[in-house]
């Protein structure tokens, strides 16, 4: 089936906010073979919005929106687009019931303007929302009693992004799919990280033709550089098949790079593999002042396999919490071969754990020297008190060096334990 | 005067290309009053394009493109809207010598496809491009033949983003404001956290009455709730006297909640307000692992001001490496006021600091009770010896309850900075 797509919020249209929902909504829907053929941004006027949604309608006969059903006076969607069906709103029990047991549980206490949000349209079916407390809303003409005419369906979703990314998955995309076209649209992601894009295209070859008709795309990041195969309007068996294809020949040719498809997340895998071992982990950073033990703790249940970290970002810390000698600092400097093993093994101490990642480096902008350029990091890795350490110059603006160096940290443990 | 601007390119309606030219063309022609009403993307055919330009003609009588100028066979554009007007195609040797002029600078020579580049509907104005190939195009109705009755004027660049902007800055603009009213679109952001949105919006009141003819925005987000205020179609001088007094308004109503304007950060006060007094500052987290040590140091200097942190995520950690006893831990649980106080004075002992955070809680998935739900968080600051303490229940997902949690950690030691 085809849908638009229309997003609204005043500040899409003054452009200091991008349209990252109706994106993330048009991938979404796409991969599930609804195809979006039109995006709309208007503001938070009633006369745009249902300016726009009629538009839709007529053109198109589906469409979708996010944003505007929140408590405040600049939320007006859901009455637009009810005067639109000429309707009115109706005030839902269950949704308000819904609201305030939620709010109960943060300890809070809904005011007057909360009770907008549990005002539906006559007809709509209500999309419970359990991440928030604006319910999405699911308008379909042939179900409802309009007064204007209007025809075709109308998906109303909020526009906080968590809430409208699992309304979408796990109410909007099920009835969608139910009423699909046979063929896909359909991506898959390949991880690599330790490697530069261009030396990784030289080791991949001619894979562009090797895995045609599917395309590649290359998407360098702060966790290295990510492969994308896509295969276009494919029935799913065999778009999943020529999938799985290219992502062997992706995995065989980037040999080690490779860390996982999707999603995967290094640090998860750095804790499953600790965890099979019964190993305990601890991390010493300086530079990365807590992005290393962030990234262990995203994780939920990392507690088991992670004891904690000292982020020793003055000198003297490295000493009190990190036995690191004062004289080794003063000898080498802070961001050394020597002062990195020195934490990574005093973390495993005082930490108490088995296997432990020290970084000490320089984020810039200032601080660098011609010996040690700005974005110089010393790495170390201890395992059962077997030190490993590497040095690496990683470019960047500061936020891009922390996060990289993070990645990279991780990327030393998941070596340390797979050789383990 | 008002605008519509319509992006054409396959690669936004597949979602995987987020509409940054759309965001920054609404952005630049705002700050020059020329207010954007709609935005729309559509696909690289011609009906498609046509319908969408037909259309932001009707409702608005001015319509900006970008994309679909280059050479291969999915850029339709220029055709697409010289049918709309009813004119024909002319090659312009101009367009042509420049283009092949250009190639020969580069070590190239134009092949036959660069031919259609120097195609311009007639009667359009060509926008030299000094940045690529592909000119704009200026197409005003009224002075030109069409054969259609279409009224009005279409803008169109090319989607390469550095020759858009370029032509944007260089060739629309100037002619745009030539034409316009000496106003302009200016908008203002006060940050606001530590209050939900609804709660925020009755402190506020009749706000909207009261600075109206300007428009306010809330825009919640990990960070707490920001509000923009929008100055629309007014003398600049006139639009900045305004938003200054909506300003001061917005912080008169919000109060101890707010903490600044446009991309303020709130660790980079904190830090800023440390250094004024020559505190030092150090933290003790738990759940947000790392997080509130790294908002600290992603401000570059941070190091003159942030001693380090203990990532204590393992009970044990907080016995020996902040002294926490561990007689408190099984008496009241990790998550207690108790707790935070001892992690929260133990790391000023341990971490040499005058002023420390420390942050227990339970970010979930898991481990919530009816006592203490998933969310549950217990904040403490210690200023020189006295402590504060705070219980608070956050909502969201886990890593939204650990962003957020790490604000509330930065707020409480602002509040504390600024009491001192």
């Amino acid at each position: 089936m085809d849908i638009e797509i229309v997003t609204i919020g005043t500040e899409l249209l003054l452009g200091y906010t991008l349209d990252s929902n109706g994106a993330e909504i048009a991938r979404s829907l796409g991969e599930h073979g609804v195809r979006v053929v039109r995006r709309t941004s208007v503001g938070d006027q009633s006369e745009e919005i249902r300016e726009a949604v009629r538009g839709a309608l007529e053109r198109t006969g589906a469409v979708l929106t996010t944003g505007g059903l929140g408590p405040t006076r600049d939320d007006v969607s859901k009455r637009a687009v009810a005067e639109l069906f000429g309707v009115s709103l109706r005030f839902d029990d269950a949704v308000w019931e819904a609201l305030v047991s939620r709010f109960a549980k943060l300890g809070r206490v809904p005011v007057a303007s909360n009770r907008v949000q549990a005002e539906v349209p006559e007809g709509a079916t209500v999309l419970p929302n359990r991440w928030g407390t604006a319910p999405g809303l699911w308008l379909d003409s042939t179900r409802m009693a309009t007064r204007e005419g209007v025809r075709g369906l109308v998906i109303m979703l909020p526009g906080v992004p968590p809430e409208m990314r699992n309304l979408l998955q796990h109410e909007v995309i099920p009835r969608l799919v139910q009423s699909g076209s046979g063929t896909v649209v359909r991506s898959l992601t390949v991880r690599t990280t330790g490697i530069p894009e261009s030396t990784l295209a030289e080791r991949l070859g001619e894979i562009e033709t090797d895995i045609a008709p599917l395309t590649l795309a290359y998407l360098p990041g702060e966790d290295g550089v990510d492969l994308r195969v896509t295969a276009w309007a494919l029935p799913p068996a065999n778009a999943e098949r020529r999938l799985r294809v290219a992502a062997e020949l992706l995995q065989a040719r980037g040999g080690e790079h490779v860390y996982g498809e999707g999603d995967t997340d290094l640090a998860t895998l750095v804790l499953e593999s600790a965890r099979a071992r019964s190993f305990h982990i601890a991390v010493a950073e300086s530079c990365t002042g807590g992005l290393l033990a962030k990234r262990l703790t995203d994780t939920p249940g990392s507690s088991d396999v992670f004891r904690g970290g000292v982020v020793a970002y003055d000198n003297a810390l490295k000493t009190s919490l990190l036995d690191v000698p004062l004289e080794l600092i003063k000898r080498h400097g802070a961001v050394s071969e020597e002062v990195a093993r020195a934490m990574a093994l005093g973390a495993a101490r005082r930490l108490d754990a088995d296997l432990t990642a020290a970084v000490t480096g320089i984020a810039g902008p200032g601080g660098g020297t011609p010996d040690k350029p700005v974005g110089t990091a010393w790495f170390a890795t201890a395992l059962q008190g077997d030190v490993a350490t590497l040095r690496s110059v990683i470019p960047g603006s500061r936020p891009e060096m922390r996060a990289r160096a993070a990645q990279a940290g991780l990327y030393l443990l998941i070596r340390r334990l797979r050789s383990a």
